[in-house]
């Protein structure tokens, strides 16, 4: 059963002056998750064992299929013998996660990523934005949060404070939940920095927070169109990034009506969408 | 027709002092590309539009269908009225690639990546390395490159000389292929780092490079099993990247005969696997 980290040999070197010692490193554990979803396998992923209900739950949200904690009648996660679904332990048993939607609620046969995969993609380009798109269940124009750039601008630190594995490994992206006010929620982490964010997605919708009306995402690294995806999906208002956004990232928060603050660092900060939740001068 | 950079708005906003100011930013481009094969769609990725081909090709090469040009009778990159192959060219026409493949050489049914989707990951664990791993054509354990400590401590400098878009963008990750000593022989850029490498790859595979023996390549953030894997079927004996490797990257790397490097920044390194390869004390 694999942990969060593995200790592995390595050989230090050095060039001026020219050095080599061998010493034991703490790397992030990286390892398959298959989930499937009433017994039909669906996706496999690369991921850090550890919240792996919540990243199965996350999942679920960014793909659409559901919207609330009573969606799901039951995620365990199993390898092969043996299953688990104890919310309150940190310990993986293995590296398939069985889903039991509530009954009535189906897999769509056009699950988003088969879709895209066997899509002739034949409006790509601009078009597409709209074709990528999982339809939201919820509104992000009405929300009406308020951030301050102060809060933003403290938020990294935060972050970063509260990663447990990050400082030992080097090798892990995090994602952090976070009140208007600053207050962080939960803090997520992996060496997919979409199952970061799914595993923060995941663990609030089985603490029944959805929509995450008001609340602020951040994430360590850069933010994409999949990441500003997944905070529509959720409901979230504001997604911040230490790192750049790309293009598509910026259109699909301006369409989605969600703050997208990127260079989130020393102090200051770039705002591509949503300016008006960000109260600047004080 | 999108460009590798779009310009947009942008809010600065500073916190002491407060400030706001409007103004263009520059962001790396994000747009999806489908990629089909023989006429049937195989995959879609979220990349940076500009070497397509090169990305196209090393898709083939990294999915284990094609080790050699010859492999390929044609890749065109579509809008859907109109195609262009003109390899000299940056522009981009579309966001399709139409693949044919040479007569005789069709795609395996289990193309790894519906593989992995369909795959019930009964073995997920310790056992699915060999399972998720791509079969190559190219023996690393024999290939007798050496490098130096020092050629590789000067490696991130030269990347970061010959990015195009990076600095302006800040969004971009890039990969680099070099010659044992230290000649940067490629680089690419896209906001995917599997993308770049796949670029660099296709780029390598049609100048009839592979397998790319005595070659490094340099990724500009952390290294995954994806990345290792990419590299073992190009036949690159030497990874290296800035940032953390996995646990599954290093372990991937020991089997298959790579040399891994992390960490490679202020002139030290970390060797994971295939220490042999470096030469650290000159």
């Amino acid at each position: 059963m694999a942990g969060r980290t593995e200790r592995r040999r390595v050989t230090r070197v050095t060039v001026d002056p020219g050095g080599v010692t061998e010493r034991a490193d703490l790397l992030a554990s990286e390892e398959p998750l298959g989930i499937r979803i009433d017994g039909q396998a669906v996706s496999l992923t690369m991921r850090t064992p550890g919240d792996d209900i919540d990243l199965t739950a996350g999942f679920l949200v960014s793909e659409g299929i559901v919207v609330s904690a009573a969606d799901i009648a039951a995620i365990k996660i199993c390898d092969g013998q043996q299953c688990s679904h104890d919310h309150d332990s940190d310990d993986t048993v293995g590296n398939v996660a069985d889903v039991v939607l509530r009954p009535g609620l189906a897999v769509q046969p056009g699950l988003r990523r088969s879709f895209l995969t066997s899509s002739a993609c034949g409006v790509c380009g601009k078009a597409a934005i709209e074709d990528l798109r999982v339809p939201g269940q919820f509104e992000l124009f009405d929300d009406p949060a308020v951030v301050t750039a102060r809060v933003l601008a403290g938020l990294p630190d935060t972050l970063r404070q509260a990663q447990r594995v990050f400082d030992r490994t080097g090798g892990l992206h995090a994602a952090g939940l976070f009140s208007a006010a600053g207050e962080l929620l939960v803090v997520r982490e992996d060496v997919g920095r979409h199952n970061a964010v799914d595993k923060v997605i995941g663990w609030a919708l089985q603490a029944g927070l959805l929509p995450l009306t008001g609340r602020i995402l951040l994430v360590s690294g850069r933010a994409s169109f999949e990441l500003v995806q997944k905070a529509v999906l959720a409901g979230i208002p504001v997604l911040a990034a230490v790192s750049a956004p790309s293009s598509l990232a910026a259109q699909l928060a301006a369409d989605a009506g969600l703050t997208l603050v990127g260079f989130l660092r020393g102090g200051s900060m770039n705002v591509y969408a949503g300016a008006e939740r960000v109260r600047a001068l004080r």
